[in-house]
């Protein structure tokens, strides 16, 4: 049996579609059918050479658990997955910080093959079940949103605080999001009007790039997508202040030392997060996704999909693995 | 009245004594005959040009209140004196940052001058008097030892963790001493022996830096001075971990932001700390100074005291502005 995937081109610095051997789960695995995937800026820069990846690309996905033979009450069911496979036994693993894992493998970033496929394996460790009332092109951006909240998890973001967000795109608009869950005072900095507006709409004040005042903020996420992203992140910081850098950039300029350490400047790494919390915030109708989708393409257009998803003006393009047609 | 000060030459790129008039303390400062001053490696930074500050050098110091209108119950006082200099109006301030001040001016460093001289003007609320048990070659480590306390007021060291300090230097051997107070494990990594065994002999691992194994620890203070410490430090620094940044250097090459990202790292800026603690630590004994101390020289040396400071194996230089003979 063969199954239609996605994978990386190395030499064409691209992704192509390709008709693979259907996944075998290796025991503790489920095989999931594929229902809907999300196309997120780490598959942007894969595709160009991130991180080496050559497999299957895809790590924002819901489907259907089809076979698991470890857990076979999971057949059937509508799942998300965590992307961090941990190994379980490593000093990390052990400290109880199994998204750390030393020996991991990541859902279509690193050692394993991704969701922009009809199937993959997945650990059954890694499944969370859908709540019936969010639909699949909601529960796609479980992934995202995780990642969004993580944010929450390690800064205590306070009404009073004044909070700055640098960037307009993707994660930014699901940033925007979590951050307004806690009462702050949000301004958003984008380069994109329309984008802007969205968080508008959600009760954040927002300003272009280059209208962006001098003054300083005692908290900034920088979820820009740039090099010079975190040097302008610490530059509108407070003394004291925290600086949460949310994106991984191929080639970032890095954060700047002095500024750090004269004003005394706390800054926190943040990559993904709580899938359950995201999972009942997508049920609740606490966050908001569907103003965020650009596109659906047909998993046979997944290429084109990706194409389209480096549009300027583009938001989430999501790739649907079950309607095949256009 | 004139008194000898060593002030920067921005021409030669070198400090230089000059005879200058006598301080006048505006309303709300004393006059504080210097005892002893030391030297660090911002001191050694500024004369060569570092923030282009024109000034007398200097803001390490003990001395004795020679005057002070509006609080004459200072008069006659042992002292040291905080640094910073803040405004007490703007919105840092009123936050209770003080240390942070927009507008501050800096003993030594910026907008003020400093303490190797025979007399500065110092703002009363700076002052903290010295206990009796403390001697001036002791007190004159006041502030130097408040910045390396500094890095246990941001972050919680505990006894369980696996500790790593990059550098040997003076600042290094200050926080050495702080770190082993939490009763960590610590590890301390430098390129001269005879400074790494002042830290062995008050119980710390100690590794020559091209003997740094790959290992990666709880918490990483980086105090080498040097352009590369903030990026070594993350690169040593476990997932979830903390780098705290202790030096300023000019021309870092600054903190990577990919790793801090994937490895959800905090990094902590670290500056200057608490004068009371520091004084009380200093009294009792639980810090040990003494060793410390590579020579001291009479003010009108003071210029020999900077070359000598700039030494492969020197720590404190100190300069004494009392005993002017040699």
């Amino acid at each position: 049996l063969l199954v239609k995937a996605l994978v990386v081109d190395k030499e064409a610095h691209d992704v192509r579609l390709e008709e693979r051997p259907d996944p075998q789960p290796r025991p503790g695995e489920a095989l999931v059918g594929v229902r809907m995937a999300g196309i997120c800026g780490t598959d942007l820069e894969l595709a160009q050479g991130y991180l080496d990846f050559g497999g299957v690309i895809g790590h924002e996905f819901v489907g259907r658990v089809e076979a698991c033979d470890s857990a076979p009450e999971w057949v059937g069911r509508r799942v998300v997955a965590e992307l961090n496979c941990a190994c379980g036994e490593c000093a990390t693993c052990r400290r109880g910080l199994a998204l750390h894992c030393e020996r991991r493998t990541v859902l279509g970033i690193q050692g394993r093959d991704g969701a922009l496929a009809e199937r993959l394996a997945v650990p059954v460790a890694n499944l969370h079940e859908v709540p019936a009332a969010v639909g699949d092109e909601h529960a796609v951006f479980t992934e995202p949103l995780a990642a969004a909240l993580e944010v929450l998890e390690q800064v205590h973001v306070c009404p009073s605080h004044e909070v700055l967000l640098l960037g307009d795109g993707r994660i930014a608009q699901l940033v925007a999001q979590v951050l307004l869950l806690t009462g702050c005072e949000l301004t958003a900095c984008g380069r994109h009007e329309a984008k802007l507006a969205l968080m508008r709409r959600r009760g954040a004040r927002t300003v272009l790039a280059e209208e962006l005042p001098e003054r300083r903020f005692d908290v900034v996420v920088e979820a820009t997508g740039r090099p010079d992203g975190p040097a302008q992140a610490v530059a509108h910081c407070r003394a004291r202040g925290t600086v949460v850098l949310k994106t991984t950039v191929h080639g970032s300029a890095g954060v700047p030392a002095v500024p750090v350490v004269v004003d005394e400047i706390t800054v926190v790494g943040s990559r993904c997060g709580p899938f359950q919390a995201a999972l009942r915030l997508l049920e609740g109708g606490a966050i908001e996704v569907t103003q965020l989708i650009s596109g659906i393409y047909p998993l046979p257009r997944a290429r084109e999909a990706f194409a389209y998803a480096r549009g300027r003006e583009v938001l989430k393009v999501l790739v649907d693995a079950v309607h095949d047609g256009v």
